[in-house]
């Protein structure tokens, strides 16, 4: 198990899982599961952003990479004591990865359950993402773009806005 | 909403009543929710007692009052972050109460969903503690015996040993 992780945090880690496995049973295809927890996540999102806002004192973020950067260093620090590395798309400038070295949501799990090759496990985290954003006027999409429980070298959490932030600052100014 | 809650908790807290919500629409009994929680509780509190061993450094508990306390006082306190006060049953030598003044389980949550007034909100805490104490070799009961939820003064978990220690202790010695 590891050491970076808090100490309520193994009851969460645990409370999660099984709330993964009681949407397993509930629901037959993994894109059910998804989107419950996906919806979920959204739910927990809107509510956590205010205490996230007040705890953190974080100042209004100025940019879309400047708001990545506060999810990773300071959100996903301090509900989930990891740091996101943060990584943004070449090609277009609303497009942003957060790469996971290590996901304390999977510290208990070796694998996907059996016959569940699409479920994206944490797919909660997206949710909250998302729904937290919206809470600050953003809007996102934001899903898994890489699972190491699917096999792949990192887990990496896509984020891309879908709104110009420079277009709500022009209206703010009117 | 709690100072004294740790950082991490509130995800926790709100990811927990997102599970409660899901059982919630699956059974339709308070009964079912009740008996689910308990049971998923179990399967944590098998699991989260070795890193409870691990972490806390406690050692090896002589009484059941002892082990009440540290329950209370180690257990509670690290995973939880709150203390709560423990009594003992003036007729029996193996029952034994926690009563919480503040529940960080229910920090948000006003009342019960409607028409649940039957539904043990935080039975899963009495499912890990059972799951965790059945691991030291303690078989209990253990149920909520007063809720705030519905209406209680204060929210007090019961906890009643089936097996005499002493037992052990004399098999241990042979």
């Amino acid at each position: 198990m590891s050491k970076r992780l808090g100490r309520s945090r193994e009851l969460f880690v645990l409370t999660y899982g099984a709330l993964v496995a009681q949407l397993c049973k509930d629901y037959e295809k993994d894109e059910d599961v998804n989107k419950h927890l996906d919806r979920m996540g959204y739910d927990i999102g809107i509510r956590l952003v205010e205490d996230f806002l007040a705890r953190s004192a974080v100042r209004k973020c100025r940019s879309y990479s400047e708001t990545v950067d506060v999810i990773a260093q300071v959100a996903f620090k301090m509900y989930l004591g990891v740091t996101p590395s943060v990584s943004c798309s070449n090609t277009t400038e609303n497009e942003f990865f957060l790469m996971l070295d290590k996901n304390p949501l999977v510290d208990f799990v070796e694998e996907l359950p059996a016959g569940r090759c699409s479920l994206c496990y944490c797919n909660l985290l997206c949710g909250v993402i998302r729904g937290a954003l919206e809470m600050v006027h953003l809007a996102a999409e934001v899903t898994f773009v890489q699972d190491r429980l699917k096999g792949d070298d990192v887990t990496e959490i896509g984020i891309t806005f879908s709104k110009k932030l420079e277009d709500k600052k022009h209206k703010r100014q009117k």
